[in-house]
């Protein structure tokens, strides 16, 4: 439940080539990745002759695209983009895939990750003349692509790769030209990228869940620092850059993803279930019950259950039915009880020591709220454990200048716990994962600011 | 996963009495229902001048319902309605509550459940004149209260009375006047509804889960044969059935209601749960792990998996965003793979001997899915199991002419069992559960046909 | 211009008989009625089943209506209706049709024009049981027609036309039942309904400009007291009533109809072309150029153009985008001068004398306002002229208790001249119109309250 | 009545600087400039940071905008766009007004007309790394005004200035920089542009009707060649080029603007009314009856009546609510008769020989239908005039090729006669207006091609 972060721009992006109804394989494909964005939607599908289309807007896959919408996205290729809900906004200019009409050719990209050099590089692209029409650092790509107007003999893939080159940050890309689909993955590996085949085509996806859903054959992960092209003499792989790490985010595993998707080889559910247990392990609680925090972290709660013992039970639900037009209730009503989102279950709470487990403690408001609603509905005990580790970093989180037992008391707890990162990486079976959001250590620069890209003017 | 049938009409209502914002509340309490029901919904708000209006529309709450449309419903109390949606259909006109205007004073009411002698009542109202806008069964309360202008002198609670004692069959119906609101359950018990103490004022609601998102306080079960008075004067109770059962339905636990409901005392997620645990005390399967089918048999398999030991899976992923505007998939998609509402998850059931929990079958067709799709996911073997019980009397149903062993081979499962109704009725710790839906032995006559009525052409 | 008045509800009903697409050519027939209602509308239509389906909804045609919903109502006849927008409201529940459910055939209809005796009717009614869901008192008719059950075997249209004889006041209806449509007319003819032939089948619309939209034939106008019923057996007329007068409402050729529309043989245009040259003869001013306030008065001030010699000029444009969606200005905005609807024309105006033609005074505000548009965008003189007669009864309305000179004060106008009443016949070349809009004197008895109706508490 | 042509783009813009609620009186402004697209419309406003929003779609601004997205839009400043429904689509890519996010500060702009060397600009731009997100001649502006970073200290006006004379074509740009508005027109005078005073702020529009809705004073229209600059020091005057023409589009007051607009001190009714005498004049018909086809040839006609002394009568009605959601007929309903727009009026053309007066010729196909349907009503003879002059250059007009008597039969009239361009510079009371659509020759290039472009490869 990080609800209340924004440190990250999480993403779904997804592709397919050579199938009929592209742009209908893409809406299922971007409706299996709706977890990953909720504010905007889009598709751009190529026909035959090259023809770009777009269809974008604000709100759900079911909400943006109507039948007749779909079917005038003609054509066997599309690339489509579910987008998160971000305090920066920027409403529909923000939502993506961004498409580019040039002499050269029309092309179109979706983007997951964050450019952490986003700044500079747009100061240095505007320094050239270059113009941009949203807030979005996704846009930087296209820039950099056409540049340098000297470059259009080279073969295609050039100037493509000397783009990506420029980039630090996280990233996964897929971008669509009139006769070719990109698809790349930043060199440290921090974003998820897979891909499928599907008939005669292929199809990519910020998460494999989208593979079952449209009937496509998991292949392999991306690798990172590698670019795929697609088109119709098959497939291709290429390495844009030397340098190459798996650093992946860790949050992919404990939030974002859908628990039926396998992120380079370790399905999500199992890795939460293994934190659970292991979470038992090192902080095991003398109580009644288990509960997880839904949607994200039920899959932890059952592992905790099953080490422990105790019955993992459903004390809080999660109402499925909140969109974009549900109408928030009023301050004086929340005030006055009214809940939303999670309700507690009183015939299940009442009288029981209850072990709570939750993804991430951020600035800790939602924890202590549903401390407080758990104790409310006759919890007698609340110990809470949160197998994403401790944050330790940023100032604006809750336990950036506290210690555990401060972070304790500000929540409400009985006991408070958090994942050792060895347990983490046990989980996943696997010692690289980036845990940059939780410890502060990057593999890449993070934040950037506009005011050092200025002080030295160049990129 | 019982989607397929439709010998039930389960909706929701809603009742709020001596509030402010009541139209606001009953807005959040049928947000909270809306699993009853998500074809249409529909609220009506009385001020204080005995004023009625109604806002109703097809769709879930977050789609009839803007903030100028609530802000419009003023006053103190309301009543709602969540509608299922039945093959009957019936669109707008039958979504409730029915608004009535009459001289001596509007009214409106709401209904869940099935008026059984409904065919017979109506002929026998027409015949007197009444003419009827909808095919719902509900607007024959309304007329039936009407149908005698001689009593309007009497107290006004002694036509409702008798127009209830009229009724066959079952309901939890709420009726709004100009100053009261009335709310009903049927004497045998079939249908939830209960009672909730909320600031100064009252609340009415087919669950309990209502009550903790609007801030409500839990009081009572309404009780089978009673009706409950609310106005200025505060609550009265009344009987208008000397015959009192409690049969409630069963498929309120095993699949309408929302597991942190409590009906009649006992929590919809322990039930299930408990039903969980004996089904494997009465089919212990040899297998590797235990999946549920989201969202109603995901308590069970977790009762399951505690009994035997087994670990509890998410196997099979529901994508929960889809809704009234979602676009179905086309029959070709679908051959070629695309799966919609629920995905199964290969790296979890790959080689695995799974126990598939389910609610209940009924004609097979999607439990026959399900059973091929996990197959097709890498599962070795699937063992069904249903909790709730056998289908032994409908035509329409698979297991109507058949053991079984032929619906084993039918639903193409390796074992196939049911739960026991003893076992049923010992997970609910009570013996008076109505299994109509699953034995054929009703508590009263169900299907009343328009040729029996018009053979003896009255009443 | 009296869209300040609420004294009329005028609204457009459409039927067809015997063609495909009825449902579809109903589309087009009330969207050339849709100036005649723009709150809402509805089309039942009957498949060759004689099943009845609706849609209806708020807004107008192209608002309610989509491709799906229109290509949902089978089958080859159809009746619609487009509802004005009154004060009175009801919102959805008061558009029509009405759709009945009954054992004996369900049925539909539409109805424009007041029932004058609704109060005492509803009152008998509801006394025998009948149970109302509208404010509308167009509903009356069908529990009239359905109020005798021992009439079933009776041919069905004579409780229909037993109906209509109770009915006072002015009424165009349409009924649809499975297997008839029936058309009918007041006695008094104060509303007006022509019948058609469209290939093998026939229509029925409130104005004739519909036929010409639908690619119908003129065949004639329905009578005063005559009820038409169209079957597979063809055409039949009867008479409900004895009684027989031609009674049109002027207000019809004065102020609802379309100018293409022919009402018992008079063109509109053509008439309020002739009351605009009666106009000149009776109150000829002294002035530069003839302004018309759009879009009612246009014909009128050609025909005082046209007598007098003055050139007619453009002085008024009206906005012909403003719809159900326009956001209204704030009253500040209106304070600051923001115009909505009418603007004047400064360089047509400018210096000049002008002669404002309009339809009728109501309360004068409207009036009053447009005279002080026309002098600030420069007119020296405002002289101006209803082709509406005077009216001298109403209280509420502007001349009620004021003379003439009193009532041009009130408006600021140099000169104000209403058409005598011979002059509007002489337009019509017809001295039968009922001007009791304007005079008060009313072939049948007006505003009947339901105090009335309960003092002698019987029909 | 041609909007079977794209030979011209047109649309509305409108600016307006200083007062509260400046994107409400956008919106205002926008609705009065409706007529001029309905394609799509967008407004951006700033606020007192110098913060752009913006809020754009496809339809009419009553469909684009509500309550809440106009009170998102806040600031006393603001810029909007009508676009007009052409062939060459773009959806919502297309919607300006268009916004650019820049270091140097973000910037919107708004354009009606057409770049003639919009595809030779492109590839210079593209050239240098410029990439475009839409199909729009109008985006180049931005990316001239952007092409040289070095020009970053000079007054900001001398890029735009620059800007402006690389563009060769028909323009009126309105631009918003986080503190200044800047508007301009073409040298050639060919786009009109209109500046007003409202409170202590400043108003720009395409027409003059705009002005008069929101309570705006005319200032003067914009001299060619000039751009005016508004910020909080007022306004100020420059002109980017030497050279200035006044041959403003004759097609403006033909066909384009709203009857109450001032267009270079000149009415539009005014002249549309001065043309239709000089019809007369020209071309006397033998006939009964003066008929307009609504809506642009109303004034025309009339002058035409008042000329010849014939009545000036409503022949032909056009259905105003046709809109973007109307269905249109099938063929197959449009073969049946079924008419949509314009409905002959059979009461008056029956027996009549009717002059029917058009704005102008261009395939011919429309003014075919036209004359059948007049005559299907019962004309007998009918006289066509276009007060829109002889079209005579393109190929794909039907006078292309041939006489004006190979015209008429191909239209099927009686007799056909045009307006003589000297008759049309009468009626302006000037003799510079741009006939090019009519004559083919063009104050500036007209049709460019990439070819073109291409062949060159330079600017």
């Amino acid at each position: 439940m990080i609800q209340d972060s924004n440190i990250h721009e999480e993403c779904g992006v997804f592709a397919i080539w050579g199938v009929p109804n592209a742009a209908e394989l893409t809406y299922y494909g971007l409706h299996s990745l709706q977890h990953r964005g909720q504010e905007g939607c889009g598709i751009v599908a190529a026909d035959d002759y090259g023809r770009l289309e777009r269809i974008k807007g604000l709100g759900l896959v079911t909400e943006v695209f109507d039948n007749a919408k779909l079917a005038s996205l003609k054509g066997n290729r599309a690339i489509g983009h579910v987008r998160y809900s971000t305090s920066g906004g920027g409403g529909l200019d923000n939502v993506q895939p961004f498409l580019f009409r040039h002499n050269s050719g029309d092309f179109a990209l979706a983007h997951n990750g964050n450019i952490v050099n986003s700044a500079k590089l747009r100061k240095y692209l505007e320094d050239r003349g270059s113009l941009f029409q949203s807030t979005s650092d996704s846009e930087i790509l296209a820039h950099l692509i056409k540049k340098d107007p000297t470059e259009r003999h080279l073969p295609r893939i050039i100037p493509i790769m000397e783009a990506f080159n420029m980039l630090e940050g996280a990233f996964a890309f897929v971008i669509m030209t009139q006769r070719r689909i990109y698809a790349a993955r930043d060199k440290y590996g921090l974003r998820p990228l897979s891909l499928g085949r599907i008939g005669d085509g292929y199809v990519v996806s910020s998460e494999t869940c989208a593979f079952s859903v449209v009937g496509a054959e998991y292949i392999r992960d991306l690798e990172p620092g590698e670019v795929v092209t697609i088109d119709r003499h098959g497939i291709r792989s290429a390495r844009y850059s030397e340098y190459q790490r798996h650093a992946m985010c860790a949050m992919e595993y404990i939030y974002f993803s859908r628990p039926d998707s396998d992120i380079e080889g370790v399905n999500v559910h199992a890795f939460r279930k293994a934190t659970g247990r292991m979470l038992f392990e090192e902080a095991p609680a003398d109580a009644d019950i288990v509960v997880g925090v839904p949607d994200s972290s039920l899959s932890a709660a059952m592992g905790y259950a099953e080490a422990s013992g105790l019955p993992y039970e459903m004390g809080l639900i999660k109402n499925k039915y909140i969109g974009r037009t549900f109408i928030q209730p009023s301050q004086e009503l929340r005030d006055k009880g009214v809940k939303m989102k999670l309700s507690p279950v009183r015939s299940i709470l009442e009288g029981k020591r209850v072990v709570l487990i939750d993804d991430s403690i951020v600035r800790g408001t939602t924890s202590r709220k549903i401390v407080t609603m758990l104790r409310e509905a006759g919890a007698t005990e609340v110990h809470v454990c949160f197998y994403g580790v401790d944050i330790s970093t940023y100032e604006e989180l809750l336990c950036a200048h506290k210690s555990i037992e401060e972070a304790r008391k500000t929540i409400g707890a009985d006991s408070l716990s958090f994942l050792s990162p060895d347990a983490l990486f046990k989980a996943g079976n696997r010692s690289d994962l980036c845990l940059a959001c939780f410890c502060g250590t990057y593999p890449t620069e993070l934040y950037d600011s506009i005011e050092n890209a200025n002080k030295d003017g160049k990129f």
